[in-house]
């Protein structure tokens, strides 16, 4: 198909295309005359990523950058995926941890039986929330670590169970990205209503007070 | 203190601190001459607060100021909180989903058995976020939301039950929000774990293939 098709069936403007384009995030399309190139599904399955991970993850296009340059890095083997799990573009931020936190992750990984390297950068990134929710005086966290953690392993386990449908390593590889970005995005907005079921149920109301809007 | 301190004690530098002054992400201190001001432990909480959502909470400044203002807004009865759950800024996107995706996300609610309002913005994000996924393929997430809302559902009981340890409605908002922004870092960080985890347990091994790193 041509840009103009391209843009009409992924609802992309013309010269949004053309900008990833430029930047290199969409691969340039198969020249068919001096200035006009035919695009294929690939074009329109790389662009209808490249807006979800912009438009509902919320990364930015430098970050969209590092994931899609991480697709498409050479080798095969699973350990690639072991390696996308932990991408930092993903959501883990570099760690700037001090001990203790460190340690009560650690001790909630041996709790929870999972099999990761203590080095995990995903290890540095929970305790850096862990410090900084202590900072802003909520101590409780350490306290909850473990129904994170259960809810955490409800989520992943699905997660991990799904790639059993995809064809290839490199297809496992995108759908762990989709599902780490996106996944994410849909686990909050459930938590949101979870949320909303619990405080009607808990939180006492005054006489009168009704909870309705 | 004076502001040289506040940024010694907060690590957030003057000028930065001045910024927020100037936006009015953070209130002036008691002035006690022409030009020195007083700041208080209310102003490093602030502080603490608005450069967690920043940093790990991954908000910009706009949706800060958008939490905050939610924060001042007059109202001490129980629905704050309620509208405190639902608040856009704290990451539920505006729906743009169609009416299959909604239809869905409305059976899981009530499978779930949670009591909440059918046009909760949260549904129409949940909604949203499974179509962007269908778009891309990903067909498998309409099967596994009910493991994504086991997931929240933990997370969130934990949340709600957190709050009976705040003292009134305004410090049980603030952990609300504070435990919704950073709360998603932490379960964001624990799925990683969980599935390098799961990744190791289940994905098919070539010979001689080791996962590690």
């Amino acid at each position: 198909m041509r840009l103009s098709e391209l843009s009409r069936v992924s609802g992309v403007p013309t010269p949004t295309i053309k900008f990833y384009l430029r930047e290199g995030l969409l691969s340039p399309g198969l020249r068919t005359h001096t200035n006009q190139a035919q695009y294929d599904q690939g074009h329109l399955h790389r662009l209808r990523l490249i807006r979800a991970l912009l438009d509902i993850g919320g990364l930015s296009l430098a970050a969209i950058g590092d994931v899609l340059a991480a697709l498409a890095a050479s080798g095969t083997g699973p350990g690639r995926l072991l390696r996308t799990a932990r991408q930092p573009a993903l959501g883990t931020t570099p760690g700037q941890a001090d001990g203790p936190a460190t340690s009560e992750v650690l001790a909630l990984v041996q709790r929870q039986g999972w099999r990761v390297s203590p080095d995990d950068p995903a290890i540095e990134a929970a305790a850096e929330v862990l410090d900084a929710l202590r900072r802003l005086g909520r101590h409780d966290f350490a306290e909850r670590l473990d129904a994170y953690a259960r809810a955490a392993d409800t989520a992943a386990a699905s997660d991990v169970e799904a790639l059993d449908r995809c064809a290839d390593i490199a297809g496992m590889e995108e759908a762990l990205i989709i599902g780490n970005v996106l996944g994410e995005r849909l686990l909050a907005a459930l938590r949101r209503l979870a949320q909303t079921h619990h405080l009607r149920e808990r939180v006492p109301l005054g006489r009168g007070t009704t909870l309705r809007n």
